[in-house]
């Protein structure tokens, strides 16, 4: 596989879709596609494609189009989706429980080790097999266990500190629920979600339809 | 307000980010904010906010930065926030109170006025007040109740069934957790969430990390 030194976010972020993508084409038997069958699926351009997919090395082969399998592998080892992450949650609320078991049901490569919570009356209780634990002895639980993501389900108001100490206790990657954006050493990767982002854009297309209708 | 025609998915999806910052600025007691301490806080170049705020028209002065209120309130117009949003969740799992809470939580114009469901013992109980009911009832409860939004936080299988439902009993926009992605007629606008994409853009970066480290 040959990869090159810098690819855009923007090119990082579709990949995902990609291999959702083609996840399903696999899953119905599909072999091959070309860019402009992927293109009518996916719902971008088959330029688009071709050129997003080239960053890579290309898959493709003119006139042939793309293995559905291979480039479903490619992908996952791109995105390093071939390897196993442990991963501990912290908070243990709605969203937290719903963090754990998404992960839990979609059985890919990562793993909810622990979840960690402040509140007595959620300690020692479980979410899918999993113990909720004291947050107190999270450092010590991440070190033991070479955990590599925190994911932090917590208020916004102590979501830097919760991050300050997983980077603190070593992990690699944080994934963030609370709706600020927090910050991490550079050899830690942060993925912030503002789940409400995507409710805004909605409204904005809702206020479009709206206008035009009106036009 | 002067708005354009056409502006790229990719602006709009910048604005809930601006408007988050902006929000933080306006708590502090901040009037003014130049694009080169705005670009400083959020992360993208001077000349990309510039750009980006222009396509609506332009709110700032050459020497003087930007209003961070009248900034605020713009984007917030802009956007369609400046109204109030009836809303429904479909699916009263995990996922589903996480995100009824959510919008309870930051009391903003959106509004969960109904959740439904098949399990018929979670039928009958309340979150946050908002009772949970049938999901048989609800092309009735949407019609009589103007509902704008519908939330899907059900299983994959059943999510287009659910949003073609909720299509067909009149609202304006699906907001959609479950893992697949939906399609809606064009006058109903549609946000699709994939949580997972956020994990696996963290594992990139952090198989980035660990090739960096390695060199």
């Amino acid at each position: 596989m040959k990869k090159q030194a810098k690819i855009s976010n923007a090119v990082i972020k579709r990949l995902p879709r990609y291999r959702r993508y083609l996840n399903e084409l696999r899953k119905k038997g599909v072999d091959k596609i070309s860019s402009n069958e992927f293109s009518s699926l996916i719902g971008y351009t088959a330029s688009q494609i071709r050129q997003d997919l080239n960053n890579f090395g290309g898959f493709g082969q003119q006139g042939y189009g793309y293995s559905v399998e291979g480039l479903y592998n490619e992908i996952s080892a791109i995105l390093g989706l071939d390897k196993n992450y442990k991963m501990v949650v912290v908070g243990a609320g709605n969203l937290g429980r719903a963090i754990a078991n998404h992960t839990y049901y979609y059985k890919t490569g990562f793993i909810v080790e622990g979840i960690f919570e402040i509140d007595p009356e959620l300690i020692g209780k479980k979410i899918n097999d999993v113990e909720i634990m004291n947050y107190e002895d999270i450092v010590e639980f991440v070190e033991e266990n070479d955990i590599d993501i925190g994911i932090i389900c917590t208020t916004k108001d102590v979501a830097q500190e919760v991050a300050d100490k997983l980077c603190f206790a070593g992990v690699r990657g944080l994934w963030n629920f609370a709706p600020v954006d927090i910050e991490t050493p550079s050899h830690v990767a942060i993925e912030n979600v503002h789940i409400s982002d995507s409710l805004h854009s909605l409204a904005y297309h809702m206020s479009k339809n709206a206008e035009e209708k009106n036009k």
